[in-house]
């Protein structure tokens, strides 16, 4: 039998939100087993762009990283917010270590290349080192990944944090049961977002494509449950998309094959 | 007989001109056995600060280090200079890992305690964790470390990078054969800045103290001796100051007991 690890993704409300960090740093803190955490913080990044007076621009929700930007991205991802997670886990007894994908070389990347729209300097994921976060995870590590890839010829990439997220969890899928956990703001997926009992416990393939044909499900949780598919295809064994205060994965929504 | 390894301290003049950066990582990358880089960015942050409209206050060299202050070496240091070497070590074939003394608890701080200066979030160094830090090496992994510490319980802490390449190559002394390299902008100690060919060759601790007094050493140079001392005093096989195109340690200026 495979040892068992959680590896949680968190949006940018709650990392950016000190006391929602706190909680849930509270939380991460009390898995047992091996675990990983992946970071956003996008709001964060336009907060700082704007400071900087570069503009931000998105297009479906992804930022166009141009190379002001992507250092601007750099700065608050690699640096604010991964630093300052890593030290409030070490000081609630975690023993993480912050990563971007060119940290030993763990998430490599192509810059996508531009069609109609160019995305900059944005990766598109080639290959995450499941041997290498695995090495870091049996010495007791909590390996906590930044949004960054990098594309081996020097150049860092700006990556959406729940791709990582399914990419990570898939890779240490062949070595661990892998339980990825969604974490954000909602319950889960909800029927609508507005009534907080319409939560969908459970999102099968099949259901999937009801929700989606209805209409049910739009927007940017579209990319957030393709992810999850792409993850439990790939031999993660539970996904699960749930608010920051349940990531012991018991509620929200569960997304199975 | 203990294994060599080789501890490159490079500072802000040199990380902070791409063709620089470029030259010195070449060679980081052609040193054979375990190694290590620590770097500076002082520049950077001071740069970044005033387009934040933050003010950069120094005292004696020493950056006075408010919360503002502390967020921006945050981006600097541990995002945006380090992850950026890394990615370019990367690219040179060395397996590079990014991190501040808060990653794996690597290295430890005390919050410099307010006396007629208050420096703000500034660390002295309590512990480096040299069997970690041995860990990674043993790996096949470069560490790169930022002039950042943490304090244990949640908050990272501003630390001259020269003192933590000293703190380093002390932790490590007992497990290896440590050599330190001070690189910089000059070709090592000099008589007079303005004359190439008043390079001092080597300094001891009695040379050093004539050289004090003679007013031949001041300012800035004194705390990076002084740090060069603390390291061979505490089992540091060698101390170099050079140039950062020789870094093999030939030349320059040899800080002996």
């Amino acid at each position: 039998m495979k040892r068992k690890i959680t590896i949680i993704k968190v949006g940018g409300k709650i990392v950016e939100d000190s006391e929602n960090l706190g909680n849930l740093l509270d939380r991460f803190a009390r898995i047992e087993g091996g675990k990983v955490l992946i970071h956003g913080g996008g709001r964060s990044a336009t907060r700082m762009a704007e400071r900087l007076g570069i503009e931000s621009r998105m297009v479906d929700g992804r930022r166009i990283t141009d190379s002001d930007t992507l250092q601007v991205v750099t700065m608050v991802y690699g640096g604010l917010v991964n630093k300052n997670i890593v030290a409030q886990l070490q000081a609630r007894g975690v023993n993480a270590l912050g990563l971007t994908g060119a940290d030993c070389n763990i998430i490599r990347a192509q810059k996508r290349p531009a069609t109609t729209i160019d995305y900059g300097f944005v990766g598109d994921v080639e290959h995450a080192d499941g041997d290498m976060l695995s090495r870091f995870i049996e010495q007791g590590i909590a390996p906590v990944v930044a949004p960054l890839t990098h594309d081996g010829k020097g150049n860092l990439l700006n990556t959406n944090a729940d791709t990582m997220a399914a990419e990570t969890a898939k890779a240490l899928a062949s070595l661990y049961d892998v339980t990825l956990i969604y974490c954000f703001e909602h319950p889960g997926v909800m029927r609508n977002p507005d009534d907080a009992n319409s939560l969908i416990p459970a999102i099968t393939r099949e259901s999937y494509r009801t929700l989606l044909a209805g209409g049910i499900i739009s927007g940017g949780m579209i990319p957030k449950i393709d992810n999850a598919f792409n993850a439990i295809e790939n031999g993660v064994k539970e996904v699960v998309i749930t608010r920051a205060d349940a990531i012991d994965g018991t509620q929200g929504t569960h997304i199975t094959a």
